[in-house]
């Protein structure tokens, strides 16, 4: 049974792997810059996508987001009064996303007409973490409220990302967060990724991460 | 490939349940009360596990406690010095517990000579809802830094647990915790399921947490 699993996801990740080159063919092809967001339930992607869509948009730059979820729409709600185009994808219980949605919700879209598309995946630091969607780089977020050792209990989703945010970072000194040992974790499981700190609530580090967002633009 | 996928997946619950069901029997022939702990990763299962098993031996009471991680022995050890035999389960990248990798770890012990067992899933709020491990009861914790709305956004962990846990309590002032928002979204996922504030770090609602044990433990 257990071979007759890993035949089928084997399968079910070619094909997914397939659809996320055409994907990034598609991307690149239009000049939009997209970001996979990966986190647990409540590490603030959200959040961060809320204030980061408003402050490009109030930077004339072009932004949408695509948000997954189990269920509800609440975060396409909460996302679309920023202005910016906001689509939910819906997984009805998957645990992570895949490509093939992300293409059917893309259609109908003007590609060329975004700098950058933000992929919001299911909070889950499991699922998500073998499921290309195309993008250009892939982002874990990581709160301070959540402990410094997720990197070393969850490796693969950290060892496949570019970019760390420790978020809620305003609350680091509230749950004594331990700064070296967190690093030290992301930096096991992958060495040199590059960690930036931030709040959505305080703005603290936005403006770091918004010139990280231009810089990978610019590449 | 989808209705595949189904297939096995429908093939793989129903053994589980099988198993599930033969742990059970042995759990309630050896007298021993089993709880399943679920949640997002950082929700603080194992702090409280952490104070609950202190509590529990201080007070004459016997418990063990088997721990689900992705990687790393980290919790096993750290729930060690309550003086508690404890197991880690290494599920090397699945995303939940199988009944057959609690038969597995139970190896050797003699159920007979506990009161409590304490089953740490691995920290995820969408894979380990369909998963029955022969518990008594599943508890679901959820902190108030993670967002009020959780229950909604993953309704079939929520509508599975038998009691939820609003943990790390003594920050909820700190992170504007909406607590009504938060009774009402489990409600409408799990209407009139029990809910219990805990600080695993102040001590909050601890005695409470005990006390319910207690009662499964008698029914």
């Amino acid at each position: 049974m257990t071979a007759r699993i890993v035949d089928v996801r084997q399968g079910v990740l070619s094909k997914n792997d397939a659809l996320a080159a055409d994907l990034r063919q598609r991307f690149h092809a239009a000049g939009v810059t997209v970001l996979n967001l990966v986190s647990s339930p409540g590490a603030g992607k959200t959040a961060l996508l809320e204030r980061t869509l408003a402050d490009l948009l109030a930077r004339g730059r072009r932004a949408a987001a695509l948000v997954g979820d189990l269920a509800t729409e609440n975060d396409a709600r909460r996302l679309a009064r920023s202005g910016a185009p906001v689509r939910q994808i819906v997984t009805a219980g998957i645990c992570h996303l895949e490509a093939e949605m992300v293409a059917t919700h893309l259609a109908g879209w003007d590609l060329a007409a975004l700098d950058f598309l933000f992929i919001e995946n299911v909070g889950n630091l499991v699922c998500p973490s073998g499921y290309d969607l195309g993008e250009d780089a892939r982002v874990v977020l990581l709160s301070t409220t959540e402990g410094e050792d997720k990197p070393l209990k969850y490796p693969p989703m950290f060892h496949s990302a570019h970019l760390a945010l420790l978020t809620k970072i305003d609350l680091a000194e509230a749950v004594e967060f331990d700064r070296a040992a967190a690093y030290a974790a992301i930096h096991a499981v992958r060495p040199g990724m590059p960690i930036l700190e931030t709040s959505a609530r305080t703005g603290q580090g936005i403006d770091a991460w918004l010139a990280w967002l231009e810089t990978l633009a610019e590449m």
